[in-house]
């Protein structure tokens, strides 16, 4: 029977879901130790329990009230301002309260100012537009901003075909929707492609598939040494306008001024607390959402809702008074995710020596919604071991565990150490939709439903920091970390 | 066999659809003249005819495209705007060219202007809140405007328990959206309200079920004689962030400034665009949507799409080179119809002498969405023309229609002269999302669904136009107005 723990089978077909991912949807077959496949399954009380108390019992809706507090308070906390520093002390000190370990780790963050910005049609009639600069991206030269030609292209390609008409033009992306993964990459890589060709200033039709005139702000990257010019995003429907009046002859003039500025970077924190482990309490597993946000909208989808699911996941096994695990559980709330996770390439720099003993890391950064379980990234045998977890789930139909490359935006610099990533998997989420908006509010979330996320999110962790056996990463099975016994 | 054309048998149960009309969605039996049935199913090969021409024919797309165009080209449409009676003029052009009879009849219409408005919430913390004025809203005085302590009310009931509270204050009306008949009366009757205890300014949480941080307009009536007070909506997202402050006892300060101011009024038209009837030409069947928008979005949604829709069920049936009817069929563009029908109101006035030979008027002011049938207020005799009329949109899955009361918006003035009302019914819609917000927009349209609709508009028009009765007014059954034959 030996040969079974050490074999696991897999039928796989792969797809991409909405945001790109690759997804191992097939039917998928696990071996695992049966003494750990009876371990997993002895957590059966405990997890309904824990379904208990945060769904129905004394801890339902404390994360949501406690988030909606906090949410009320700050608002949104982009990454350089005094705003984000107090909501991280706010939340050392709460963490502390509730007897977890706190530590505060000092980063250096990027501090762009959006200040006043926008743009108006001038021809072949006047509208103002709706839009939102792109972090990283420069102001507007002089008082009177940029006055040019817009030029619409679609894709990459169009901008090819087209690269000697766009000189001393503002370019237009306008490429629809596909997925996240797909779409993005006209707001990341667009603005300097245009750049390189001489533009002076680039829009982009907003990364999503729905908009009530919405537009959704985010990074741009320009590359060190080229040129940079200033730029926005516009809404779906102002791009559709732009784009018919082009495809009709007409010549488009814009207006377009924007005071964005790029200040010297500021001191900021990663915030750590922990629950200790007993028996191996340098080992981690790391839960963990974003505690920074855009400075548009409330930042309580992206990714206070995250964030506080970390924390929560913590201070409800506090409240549940749980044996203290094998290992410890780190809640860790990453700043200055949104200019390029900053927060999370520190960690990984500042704590190397400790990364080998990271048995997974949780994030959750997509917002929140009806749980159907998790998303995997790592090792085949690490996703067993997960998806037997996620068995336990059933009361809650969450036990669909997807084997997906992409995990997580912050943990995703854990992926070259080999460390499994886990986050949670929803059913019909409208995250795009509220990404990076001014309606990014307390209205996007539903007490009840992120109570059962709660659940999944604490309950994974816990058992994960108890398992007799680490997470196994590339090139271990199962059987080589079989314990002792 | 007489006495079954003068019985209409009816099991009526009623109910409330979302938007609060009352329907009549029972089993319904009708009984007609077998003649009349027999005519009305002789129109079936016109019937498929107008489809295939609208749907997939040479008309195809035709509809959409014009209104694109003419949307792109001159945006919203306020009242009391040039804008607005250039596109009139644009309108009335168009028509003659397609051999339609057009007059414009002078309307004096209502000149508000929004200008510059803002509110701030600078305590508990700050925070700009996106507002929209609402129409005839004064403006608020001085260079500062309003700062004052916000009071936050669920309903009407509240208010009156608080009343003692209202004075020197601002009144948020936090009422959240059920139907719109019922919830609208927040924003239309609220601030008059709010006023008369003596309030110094009210919002309004926006009249809409779903919010991307997007605040939905309206007009709000204040009492001849009686006080005013600055009056705007504030997005769904607010209204709740504010409640939430409210009711954990903080004290909430708000700065209003809204430059609004209510001018002259203004000369508009309302336009009338008729293909004649040959044998009965002073008889008419209406078919309408209102030219004028609010001044914010492009005015696609409501009213272009419904406008158009009266205009190209015309252009159409003139493209099909139709032989020409017994009745006139007049497409009607109403002028004002935001700032309270006001276009209508003239109408019904100057052209009181031809109202009884209007045998039906049709309105699309509903947006546009997948064609379901028709909705219908009048008598129940008429009704059962409508439906045996619809039973030939079995292609299009339009069959159904529904007595109801609220028929049409503009044309709900000549329910107390008994004309039969007629307007589209339509699945799924998410009118309200839109709706006087800045996302109405060409993007909320669908071309092919507006073929559609297009096709039953049309073929509904002509046929009433060219029946060989009018439909039954109260009071009436078919059988007196049998033909002589």
């Amino acid at each position: 029977m030996k040969i079974l723990f050490l074999i696991s089978c897999y039928y796989v077909i792969t797809t991409h879901d909405v945001n790109g991912y690759e997804i191992f949807n097939s039917e998928r077959q696990c071996y695992l130790p049966p003494y750990l496949k009876k371990e997993i399954q002895s957590y059966g009380n405990f997890v309904n329990d824990i379904i208990q108390i945060s769904t129905t019992g004394n801890y339902a809706g404390e994360y949501y009230n406690d988030l909606s507090k906090f949410i009320d308070r700050y608002g949104n906390r982009l990454s350089g301002t005094k705003n984000l520093e107090e909501s991280i002390n706010d939340i050392a000190m709460k963490s502390a309260s509730k007897g977890l370990e706190v530590s505060l780790d000092p980063v250096m963050v990027p501090h762009w100012v959006r200040n006043y910005e926008s743009a108006h049609l001038l021809s072949p009639r006047k509208k103002e537009l709706n839009i939102l600069g792109l972090g990283y991206s420069p102001g507007t030269p002089g008082s009177n901003g940029i006055t040019a030609e817009v030029i619409v292209v679609d894709n990459f390609e169009e901008l090819e075909e087209r690269c000697a008409e766009v000189s001393g033009k503002i370019v237009l992306f306008n490429a629809n929707f596909t997925t996240y993964g797909e779409t993005v990459k006209y707001r990341s890589k667009g603005p300097a492609k245009a750049a390189k060709l001489g533009a002076v200033a680039a829009l982009v039709k907003s990364v999503t598939p729905f908009s009530i005139y919405s537009p959704h702000t985010g990074t741009t990257s320009f590359k060190n040494g080229g040129p940079k010019i200033p730029s926005a995003c516009v809404t779906l429907e102002d791009a559709d306008f732009l784009a018919r009046l082009f495809k009709r002859g007409h010549k488009i003039i814009v207006n377009l001024q924007m005071n964005a500025v790029l200040k010297p970077s500021t001191l900021s924190r990663n915030l750590l607390a922990d629950f200790r482990g007993k028996q191996l309490p340098n080992h981690q597993v790391i839960v963990s959402g974003h505690i920074d946000s855009w400075d548009v909208g409330e930042g309580a989808l992206d990714d206070g809702v995250g964030a506080f699911l970390a924390l929560h996941s913590l201070f409800l096994l506090k409240f549940m008074n749980v044996p203290t695990p094998k290992r410890t559980m780190r809640a860790v709330l990453w700043t200055a995710e949104e200019l390029g996770l900053i927060g999370a390439q520190a960690y990984l720099k500042e704590h190397e020596c400790e990364l080998q003993y990271i048995t997974a890391a949780l994030e959750s950064d997509f917002g929140s919604s009806i749980p159907q379980g998790l998303n995997f990234e790592g090792n085949d045998e690490a996703y067993c071991i997960v998806k037997e977890i996620a068995s336990l789930f059933d009361r809650l139909n969450a036990t669909t565990v997807d084997k997906i490359t992409g995990v997580g935006s912050d943990v995703s610099v854990f992926k070259p150490n080999g460390i499994p990533l886990i986050e949670p998997r929803y059913v019909n989420s409208n995250y795009m939709w509220f990404h990076h908006t001014n309606g990014d509010s307390m209205r996007t979330l539903n007490k009840e439903t992120m109570d059962k996320n709660l659940a999944v999110f604490a309950a994974t962790t816990y058992i994960l920091a108890n398992l007799s056996v680490p997470l196994p990463r590339p090139g271990q099975t199962v059987w080589d970390l079989v314990p002792n016994k």
